[in-house]
């Protein structure tokens, strides 16, 4: 990418840089990386400030990871979507640790994490964006413990169901039962035994490749 | 309490109240009412724009219900603390509701949401502060999910009452076990059960007026 058509992607996808200077906004852009990640790749572990994260292409997935393993997602990130918990060094009032995973290979702009806080703490603008940012992933994240904590897991499961099939447009959905159970926070095995349920029922058909959704209505009810 | 102790006090509570000009405090303390609650009302209900709080004694609870009545301790707030989640309309980014109640009887001082917002929209500074009292209860709150999600109870429930003894300063906890249920968002069979079993293994006692420690090592060595 040449640096004329690097910095015009930039400023379309960094929403906050309207609000900043020429000069503060060319010190960001020097500290600014493109980066790729396959598919699969854990981007960020939890515990350095890895940055910002910009999101150009794909997706990403945040999730929270107990000591044996298990893992519970946060919420996931897309086109322009912008990642403040990989940058904890930024925003001193967040305490935890999030791990992200590239869930689609992915194209992201990552900028440094001190760069980033220099600039914040001088523009109160930017930083208000910063944690306009992480508040309302605060919401996100109250949504999903609401989800896990109280909402029976055929609700769980089917409203998962619904919301993937609209987000790809699409009645097949080609994940596994591993990933459907990692996305609603559940375990491999309650999800297996909830499709096979909802196959019974003939709501959804399931195959090697993935859950394919032959009842919408049904589906829809269930979510309610 | 004259409007000049009423003053005094509010300057000391707020934190914020350094950072406005004089104009804007006399604004906002115009908007700021002394409220006092009794022990087990309930301060806010989830729906409307309640205000920001600021705490001057007792404690207030904040939680989550589901449309069964389970509730979740998402944290507590004492003398100094601010709430900013009972005032949604001051921070649109928060889009989910919680539910407060006076867990002792409390003293608070109650700023109006859109008086707040008022300052803090023309304000820089009082804006960061807002959100950044608002993100550092994202980490509370991401803490309770992370104990509820991957901790076995008997963790769960030994952290409470060693955090609780700490924050009292006293080995009798009294508190119902229905008490301690909802504060480590478990049922009261559960802890119950538990705490038999503690009562057994000789770390604590149990009793109509609640829970004495006995064993202090032993229920560290539980927390660990």
């Amino acid at each position: 990418m040449n640096s004329n058509n690097f910095e015009k992607e930039f400023e379309k996808i960094a929403l906050f840089s309207d609000k900043i200077s020429d000069s503060d906004k060319q010190f960001i852009l020097e500290n600014t990386r493109a980066v790729s990640y396959k598919k699969g790749i854990t981007v960020h572990d939890g515990n350095e400030c890895s940055g910002v994260f910009l999101v150009r292409s794909g997706s990403l997935r945040v999730y929270i990871m107990s000591d044996e393993g298990k893992d519970i997602t946060l919420y996931r990130l897309h086109k322009g979507d912008m990642c403040m918990l990989s940058a904890s060094c930024v925003l001193q009032t967040i305490t935890f640790d999030v791990l992200i995973d590239a869930e689609e290979d992915c194209e992201c702009f990552v900028i440094n994490g001190p760069a980033f806080a220099q600039i914040s703490e001088k523009t109160p603008e930017i930083k208000i964006f910063a944690l306009e940012t992480a508040v309302s992933r605060f919401s996100d994240v109250m949504w999903v413990m609401q989800q896990i904590l109280f909402m029976s897991m055929d609700k769980r499961l089917a409203i998962f169901l619904w919301d993937e099939s609209a987000r790809i447009n699409s009645d097949n959905i080609e994940l596994t039962h591993e990933q459907i159970a990692k996305y609603i926070g559940s375990a491999r095995e309650v999800v297996s035994r909830m499709l096979k349920y909802f196959a019974n029922e003939g709501i959804v058909e399931n195959s090697r490749k993935g859950v394919r959704i032959i009842n919408k209505t049904r589906l829809r009810e269930l979510t309610l």
